[in-house]
């Protein structure tokens, strides 16, 4: 039985400068908080989210039950790797997100108009400068850690690059420095999907009253895939089929694994916005910290200050170990401190949202440690 | 500069029974042959294409140019691995796909509309019996070589499975003894792309005067995506712009990836039939000759009567050389003669249609072997 959360939202209304050269005049972050913060406001850890998930990381809403609860409640709770009666937890949701953010679904106060496709485009040091003033308005000056898997990973990882000295910890989970050719196809596979689907509108969809589902799902179907390893798509669904017989049909379900991929599918095409789609794997695809050091990866973290704990998954093809190793590699030429976990679980990417007890291990006594050390600004 | 082809068709008014119950009354295969059938007709090289390809295999049209160059001219052809001085080359166009033989965009004789989306559901199986009955036609009773990649590997394997002593050797490149669920799954994203996009119309879209368009460049973008190793599209596309700045676009292109894949998709579209997909892509879901044999391959592959040259590609991740070995496996189980080359090709599974040399060699000295020798059947 897990705890009742308890969605909050903090406006901010000085405008805030994106990465694009577009400003956003004013926003507000949805948020939850578990656990207390201490006096010294210096046991708060920040949790980012991937594409599709929230400022819910964890607990269940009141009389909602075990169907709301959160999405790495596994990992983060009472008790837990992450153990809220010892850290304050704060899990936030992204902005341009649909999740209760501002995003593309909410009207631009300059037209009085729904956003839409107008919305500004994001990266994920926009996302990082706008969690910060949340941060600093909590009262924290330095988070003990900033931890993510995938794309939250990136945030954990840019943390540490736009505000090192408020990162004591950075957790990148399943992550990588930068997405490789293949990761942006896919991405820009599930926006062509999404954009090319009539109910689209140019992004303006929200005007005609109808949803992109259509490419949604074709989205969500991609996406997906590349989430599975092959190993675990075998095991679980392989060629069963939906009916005893082949039914030979083009049209209808034969196989397993085509429904599961149809449900996955239809499921999300019900709840997520086909705006935040394209801006959330478009930031993705931007992120790469190292450009602007002519890719030298181990430049462009010479400016961390915290310590780092970095974790991949053997089978994860869409951000292969090889990805994660780049940025301990990098971590190490600068003399950082860096734990390093790859753990051989079969799930691929998926793994990290996963219990997986080597894992689940690795986080817990990490945060253990860090539990009864003091933050690095005052050890100095 | 190759030499000039011409399409042939020959039709057939005997009713071919399918695996799905149906039969087509009546039905034309489009081929072409290159070089000439010997005396003794025991020359004859039977070239199967994969999901996009045709009967064109070598060669160019009169008057075409190099533009229409054979989609396996690089192997096939005077002096080539595949030695048309020596061997009788014949290329055939699959039942139910669009460049000739009898399809969906063709009248259904009995309703005089055109077939669509009522086009009989298609096996490898049911490909390989419709080019028996051509190659019989050519008065051939045993075939030197079939040969194929990919889905054309599979209808070789089946050859050798449907008419064991008509198959003197099985040439199965970059292929497996069935989809796995991967695999299975990118069809399925594939085809519900097409069937969901509103030109589709149910598969009648002929009699409406459009083309799923929008489909068919989403299936072909997650097409080539498969086709493609990881470290090729990094080599090749990597994260460079096609700008020289990012423009911060959700539906522009940002990266050369991006057009690429646009691009590929825009030109299959205008090409391909969007039933066509459907139908081969779901003979590729199917296949499965072990299926009979409670998933033993070694006990299905007991008939076959041919020799085999297996070949896989080190970096094909949608066919991986681990699949070539289980037929490679089931064969030695049986006995059989079997030859496998695992080249290290960067390409991925489109390496089977790609200069290599070291490819290249494997099938040149293979069929140098098999020109001196006699075919099986007089050798009994």
């Amino acid at each position: 039985m897990s705890f009742i959360a308890t969605p909050q939202v903090m406006n901010f209304s000085e405008p805030l400068l994106l990465r694009s050269g577009q400003s956003l005049d004013q926003y507000q972050l949805t948020y939850e908080t578990y656990g207390q913060l201490n006096e010294k406001k210096d046991n708060a850890v920040l949790i980012c989210h991937a594409l599709n998930a929230s400022h819910h990381v964890a607990g269940t809403y009141a009389g909602a039950g075990e169907d709301s609860v959160g999405w790495w409640d596994n990992m983060i709770g009472p008790n837990k790797a992450v153990d809220t009666n010892k850290f304050f937890v704060i899990g936030v949701n992204n902005l341009g997100s649909c999740f209760g953010s501002t995003g593309p679904m909410h009207l631009n106060p300059h037209t009085q108009k729904i956003w839409g496709a107008d919305f500004p485009v994001l990266t994920v040091e926009d996302w990082v400068h706008s969690q910060e003033r949340l941060v600093s308005a909590l009262g924290i000056s330095q988070l003990k850690a900033v931890m993510g898997g995938s794309l939250g990973g990136m945030q954990a990882l840019s943390w540490s690059l736009e505000f090192p000295e408020k990162v004591a910890h950075a957790v990148v989970i399943a992550s990588a420095p930068n997405l490789n050719a293949e990761n942006i196809a896919f991405n820009e596979v599930a926006r062509r999907a999404i954009v090319n689907d009539p109910d689209f509108h140019g992004g303006h969809f929200y005007e005609h009253k109808v949803i992109p589902k259509r490419g949604l799902k074709i989205a969500r179907m991609v996406g997906h895939i590349t989430y599975l390893s092959d190993d675990v798509m075998n095991s679980k669904f392989g060629r069963s089929l939906k009916n005893e017989k082949i039914q030979y049909s083009t049209q209808n379900v034969e196989f397993q694994i085509e429904s599961y991929l149809r449900y996955q599918g239809e499921k999300f095409s019900e709840y997520f916005d086909a705006n935040t789609y394209l801006l959330i794997t478009r930031a993705l695809d931007y992120f790469d910290p190292a450009k602007q050091y002519e890719n030298n990866l181990t430049k462009a973290l010479e400016n961390t200050q915290a310590k780092f704990l970095v974790i991949s998954f053997k089978t994860d093809w869409r951000f292969a170990p090889s990805r994660s190793r780049e940025i301990v590699k990098a971590l190490i030429d600068n003399k950082r401190c860096v734990t390093y976990a790859e753990i051989d679980a079969p799930h691929g990417h998926d793994a990290f949202l996963l219990e997986d007890e080597r894992y689940i291990s690795v986080v817990r006594s990490y945060f253990d440690g860090i539990s009864n050390t003091k933050n690095s600004a005052e050890q100095v």
